[in-house]
């Protein structure tokens, strides 16, 4: 019986679900103060699809935004969400790479480091956690929920006690896709808490409407913290909303002690910016509901859309439907989470317009076939194996162990552009884009500040693609 | 353990919460054996604010409808609802009236009839349920929920054991304004189960997000059925999403046993006609999450907005929603539904307005003061009484007896442009707009069918303003 605790998304989750990431630093610095005020646990404001879109898209520099959120908000613990060795990109990074970003992550004011991984392979997980650990942060250690034959409790809770192990300090139920069901939240979280000593934290999506309800049987079984979003940035492919949360469990033994009026307030606040930049609020249609039959998360389905509206083909997009879980099947199935979610949805894409199952093969589903991003949870089909990749055998070891350290080289490559090492950094992670960016700064050619106009279908491929973290 | 039963809402409260009570009977049609075939535990398709829409707004014959939905509808129970002795009109209407409404209601389809009161009068519930029984309906007694001082579990129970004894056959919990908080639903629904023989439904709004947690909780509470709405027309307003609490408890205990895959056909079609018409889907807003805070659902808000738009008063909003738990303090905490979300709205604008609170006090306020809508759930606060009504006594008896029958007189006034008793009882429901409906019949200018054109501000206030029920 003790209170539930609550992140607040806003700042990460909330805009990458339902703003495409575009949300500037100039738009949430007013309003940190009062957000610092609220008593949340944490506040998720960097990671994710965050730093590519602040250099790509934005003018900004996310180290510097990190370094402003910091100086408005003394009191709430930052906490950032890492894509393990992947960090805050699409592909594993060398160690040298990982070690630096996190050691100047901390350095620059995140408290909290939530690492997952999308195969729940904790060995790309192993770096992550160490180097965090010896930066001083928190470390959250995730297990990534899904729907498979493979994906079990037993699954789940293995993950975390191993999880547990090496060393974090509290564990993240990650349900990108809104797919936990509250009594199954309930079963899971009531598990957790029986055999793991450390605390237990849910993120969910609200997707198709389940999550208010996972909540909240998450909070009968003892969760110790869930992720929420204001009003204006929830529901929809975001996450609940505060206030429902808030309310829902005023008066009873789980009681968040939040002042709905002082939420009321900063929800005017995002919502008065929302209709000056002119994005829709979080909502439910049909293709999100579709998530409960074929696990596909409605953002997903946006993309494979646009995916086929490019080559003409918009109609086929229930083949591609049907073919998703045809092709995690095969792929021993990952969950649809970045950067698993591209590779099986470009796979399904192509299956379905070629007409014939794997007659084109993507790199990147080659090298995840390979073993390059990690285990798979469960075997790859022997036969959907042998035609992509033949007689080659995948990897066995840890993925990044076949890679060799890039941070020196990076520094010589981007030479005087960089002005410190974060800038280093954001070279050996983004390259193009961070060069760009670090010309354009010396050029004084950045003009950060709100784009007046949304992003462009383009564009929201791009960072729609990434959104689900 | 057993299943959770369904009622589907779509065809009546789901459209007259987000559409404005708009679908026509003709758009109903081609959909009605589909959802014949769900499965539901009943569908409400009648009453509420259809039979006036019909008549004032489609062009339509309610009786007409009903009959037309029953002949596609021939295995699943239709139900109604009804609003006590004010039937399916904002006034009371005398018992002759009533008894011949539902004899017909029920001769032309109607199975269900849940019968609510908006003060939990049961003398107003008297007279609707022995005729009800008498025509061989499911007859279900409604307790109305708030929000108030002495809206008190005893209170609810006291409601629900009377009306057991009143010899209804099931009991409908209403919470109308989505205010019912998830474990406040699990204790009430636990001590209904326990106190009562007969089965408990319960109706909820989504409004602020609490209406699906509510359900799963009254789930485990051994709930008998639930209202739901095709995805379409559900959330915001409306009710909860079928497709969400049918994934929910898939599975469990309270397993629904319906098909998700016919759900989504029908949400198609659902979503189709939603496009064609240009409704928006139903959607959570700041000012739908103040209902938290004042018990003021966000429909009758855009209510009020209208109201002081037209007086070029919208900026005062918010003095408004501070003055109406007062007037509702004052006029004994009504709860805020037909008819007496308008009678505590109208006075709250005037006090506000005016700036002398009850400077100005409409006739139905004073009929409510005098007791003509039945016993306030507190008495009415003795220096507002006798500002209002001076000396005069308040009523003591049941309303309706101080009614003289009215059908007779009615079946004279409107002649022969009353083709059956049906017609006669329309028009001693709505005179002037049975009239001119019968009239256009009669001339051969009724053109029944879609309306093009959304319902304009002034057709909203109406509709909307009969719309929480
Ligand atoms: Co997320
Ligand atoms: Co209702």
């Amino acid at each position: 019986m003790s209170r539930l605790k609550i992140t607040d998304t806003t700042l990460r989750d909330g805009h990458q679900s339902l703003w495409a990431t575009r949300m500037t630093t100039a738009d949430m610095v007013p309003i940190l103060e009062k957000i610092d005020s609220v008593g949340y646990h944490s506040l998720e404001v960097w990671g994710g699809a965050t730093f590519d879109v602040c250099m790509r898209f934005l003018d900004e520099d996310p180290w510097e935004r990190l370094r402003t959120i910091k100086k408005y908000v003394r009191k709430t613990p930052l906490q950032m969400l890492l894509r393990a060795q992947s960090l805050v990109g699409y592909q594993l990074y060398p160690d040298d790479v990982v070690r630096a970003f996190i050691a100047r992550a901390v350095a620059n004011g995140i408290d909290i480091i939530r690492i997952f991984d999308a195969l729940n392979d904790l060995r790309n997980m192993e770096v992550p956690i160490e180097a965090a650990k010896k930066e001083g942060a928190h470390v959250q250690g995730t297990v990534v929920y899904t729907i498979s034959p493979v994906h079990t409790t037993e699954h789940y809770l293995k993950t975390a006690l191993e999880l547990e192990g090496m060393g974090v300090d509290s564990i993240c139920i990650k349900d990108m896709a809104g797919l936990l069901a509250p009594f199954e939240a309930y079963e899971l979280v009531k598990l957790f808490k029986e055999k793991l000593r450390i605390p237990v934290q849910l993120h969910s999506h609200y997707i198709g409407g389940l999550a208010v309800g996972a909540y909240l049987e998450a909070a009968r079984a003892g969760v110790d913290v869930v992720d929420t979003a204001s009003v204006p940035l929830a529901f929809g492919a975001s996450q609940p909303p505060v206030e429902t949360v808030v309310r829902a469990l005023a008066g009873t033994p789980y009681d968040t002690g939040l002042d709905l009026n002082l939420l009321f307030d900063i929800a005017r606040y995002f919502d008065d910016l929302r209709r000056e930049l002119g994005y829709e609020r979080g909502v439910t249609r049909i293709t999100d509901m579709w998530v409960f039959q074929h696990q596909v998360p409605g953002g997903m389905i946006s993309n494979l859309v646009s995916q086929l509206k490019e080559q003409k083909a918009a109609d086929r997009i229930h083949e591609v439907l049907a073919e998703i879980p045809r092709v995690r099947a095969d792929l021993g199935y990952p969950p649809l989470v970045t950067p698993t979610s591209q590779i099986v949805g470009t796979q399904a894409v192509l299956n379905v317009l070629t007409g014939q199952r794997y007659k084109i093969v993507p790199g990147e589903v080659k090298n995840y076939v390979r073993g390059l991003y990690g285990r798979p949870p469960a075997p790859i089909d022997e036969e959907v194996r042998r035609i992509i990749i033949g007689d080659e055998e995948p990897i066995q070891g840890r993925p990044a162990d076949a890679l060799p350290p890039r941070l020196d080289e990076a520094r010589q490559e981007i030479g005087d552009l960089a002005e410190n090492e974060e800038d280093v950094i954001s070279y050996a992670l983004f390259p193009q884009v961070a060069r760009k960016f670090l010309e354009d700064r010396r050029a004084g050619r950045l003009r950060p500040g709100r784009r007046t106009t949304k992003p462009q279908v383009g564009d929201k491929v791009e960072a729609g693609g990434k959104r689900k973290m």
